[in-house]
């Protein structure tokens, strides 16, 4: 078998003849070369030393919570002594805690392919998501369809339906690769068309430009889910003209656990949007304590309550990781680790019962690679055991996410070989 | 002029003849061997050692944002560094992050004279606010008022105005005081009752057994805002029957800046509150990912999205500074030190244009005391200049907290000496 993996390959099926255990370990022993080599030439190589990695560990879940950048406990710890230990409240303006919701979303803003002023950072994604949902369908009175994914990530589903509930609304659930039929046929009615621009599951890349184009042809404005996508591959968000979005900040970001989520406006929209949750933060004299609210202008609206600065700090730091990084080099790298671990999958654990859940088409996927098999929940934690970290969706999806600025192709081959060893 | 200060006195103004300055620093020098008596004889002192206290600063803003307690640098690096960096996922679990808002809960309900199973922590006050808002009227379908304080904190007043905008109710604003006598004409008509448990501009604590129990009668729920209560005194939320309550945590339980805010739910109705946000980690069986929102039983429920964990975890270390405190003998030490400074203030600044804002009826202040001067806006940088630091509230407001764990009665007299010397 001859083993080719290039940076932005589409990965093959192999061979459905079984081949013998002699053959399999020949071609892994091949492909441990061929991951030398990548790794090797791996242009983004220099970004795995941000990371403090524990030793000998291979990490799959920075789909769930990236690990600790390098730059992050200096930057807490100046945050508990200097900051809130000796300044105290006067941190608030001479350390700029007040400013940090504003000044870090201009720091993901180049991250999502965002012009200045449109991102801010603050609560959690959940939160993030009912606020703009409430608001974006304000902006279209008199539509009653939401439009989302029937396979969203379930805090988007809940939301969802709350919002549509307090709204008076209708939530309709289509694919996304069905929505610009679905929004051609009954556009007019659709407020919002809401969608994740990866699968949390499958590792699916949807078509973030297409998808809104549908949306803005009928009408209607769009906020995407960006979990699964920001910090993994250039996002456009203003070229797409995407209206809105959110995301989390722990998973490619590495933010740290519960770090805050972001918000996007699109700036055309800022000042006629409505949030429901108009917290003192997002007043436009926050300090004159006026008994009225009136919103600030631009995405400073979209400020809702004080927010955790010590989790706040630590995502600003986090973000130091990506200081020169192309994301256009970071996306190579990213489909050359799934696209290996694809190759390295077909090669060993296709005999053995596991099958590749993510789309082999490079520009279908994300940067995590599902594989599903039968025994997959109980497998997760066998493989901790052999410091191989990722994840399970329940009943039978085993989740391998892969950062690029800190994975290697050594880490997709040590993954294979572990999981061949617990099941062949 | 005698000088007598009890811990539970109640302040009388001084008399209105000017002294000379000579009997004034007389006076002063009294109430100095008063304070070192008083300080002398707290049973609290002993907690002062909880916290880092930065050397030769009188701190009387601990009602904005408390001092750094001892036990949270070590509790943040351990965050960061083992659960975080070397736990990753796995601490979700192992770390018990997972388990951490309702944990945390539980610590902060006795503080709040709660029985188990009714608090739980995670965003800012202003969200848990709208949240148990919207819910709590929902409670009372067909009344359309909204009862609240003309004089509550900015925060609150937005997001009362949203929810009524929102659900189609009416916003009634009268002051606390008052509300028994509009809830016995008008009570009928209002779903909720809400109030700060004390102003936080002049510092009045306001009757939240009288206020609850005319709600009541009138077939109303009520809604208390504890940001400027908790961790200053004893409060009997289950005592007193109340419905909700919300609260900040960086005040006077020193959680540190935007710490997440706790929310209770008395247990009677946590299983027919709609929460809004319906947010995952609220879900039954959140890790199941169930397309259908169905909410935990009990006050799980009030969960949203994600925590920011380095901020709740600064919180849980933070808490251990209550450990072993009598709330009784907190409140007396808080009564101690605001009696001793309106004291002091009578004797040192009364002449100077200064006015005490806040009653001086030992029962009906909380822990902070307001001075108003023409200047205060000015005096406040000016004070910090001198290591004292407070802060303003526009106009003419200047407002004075006490946390009896850390601050002492000399602090008390430094700062009208300061003040004295700056206006003098």
């Amino acid at each position: 078998m001859t083993v080719t993996v290039t940076p932005s390959n589409t990965a093959t099926p192999s061979s459905t003849a079984t081949p013998s255990n002699a053959d399999t370990e020949a071609t892994l022993a091949e492909l441990a070369e061929v991951a030398a080599k990548l790794d090797a030439a791996n242009a983004l190589a220099y970004t795995r030393e941000r990371f403090l990695i524990p030793p000998n560990l291979v990490y799959l879940d920075g789909n769930s919570l990236g690990v600790l950048p390098a730059a992050v406990p200096a930057a807490v710890e100046d945050a508990v002594h200097r900051h809130w230990g000796n300044g105290l409240i006067s941190s608030w303006f001479e350390e700029g805690w007040w400013d940090a919701p504003l000044r870090i979303g201009e720091r993901i803003a180049p991250l999502l392919g965002a012009a200045a002023g449109q991102v801010v950072v603050g609560d959690s994604t959940s939160v993030q998501l009912f606020n703009t949902l409430m608001a974006a369908a304000r902006l279209r009175p008199g539509r009653r369809v939401l439009l989302t994914d029937p396979a969203h990530f379930p805090t988007d589903a809940y939301l969802t339906d709350s919002v549509a509930g307090l709204l008076g609304l209708e939530v309709r659930r289509v694919p996304a690769s069905e929505a610009p039929a679905v929004l051609a046929e009954i556009g007019g009615d659709v407020c919002v068309v809401s969608y994740p621009i990866v699968d949390y599951r499958t590792g699916e890349l949807w078509d973030l430009p297409g998808v809104t184009r549908a949306a803005h042809g009928a009408g209607a404005v769009v906020l995407w889910d960006l979990c699964h996508g920001v910090g993994a591959m250039p996002i456009g968000l203003d070229e797409a003209e995407v209206d809105f979005a959110v995301g989390c900040t722990y998973k490619y970001l590495s933010g740290g656990p519960g770090s805050p989520a972001f918000s996007y406006a699109a700036a055309r929209h800022q000042d006629t949007m409505q949030y429901p949750l108009t917290g003192w933060n997002g007043h436009a004299d926050p300090f004159a304590m006026q008994d009225a609210y009136k919103p600030a202008d631009g995405i400073a609206r979209a400020r809702i309550g004080t927010p955790p600065m010590l989790s706040l700090l630590s995502l600003e730091a986090a973000l130091s990781a990506f200081d020169g990084v192309d994301l256009n080099e970071l996306r190579a790298a990213s489909l050359s680790l799934t696209g290996f671990f694809i190759e390295c999958c077909d090669a060993a654990l296709a005999e053995l019962g596991f099958e590749v859940a993510t789309p082999r088409v490079a520009g279908r996927r994300g940067s995590q690679v599902a594989l599903r098999h039968r025994d997959a929940v109980r497998l997760v934690p066998e493989l901790a055991r052999r410091s191989v970290l990722c994840d399970k969706r329940e009943p039978d999806v085993l989740r391998c996410g892969f950062n690029a600025l800190y994975n290697t192709h050594r880490d997709a081959l040590t993954a294979v070989r572990a999981l061949r060893d617990l099941v062949g």
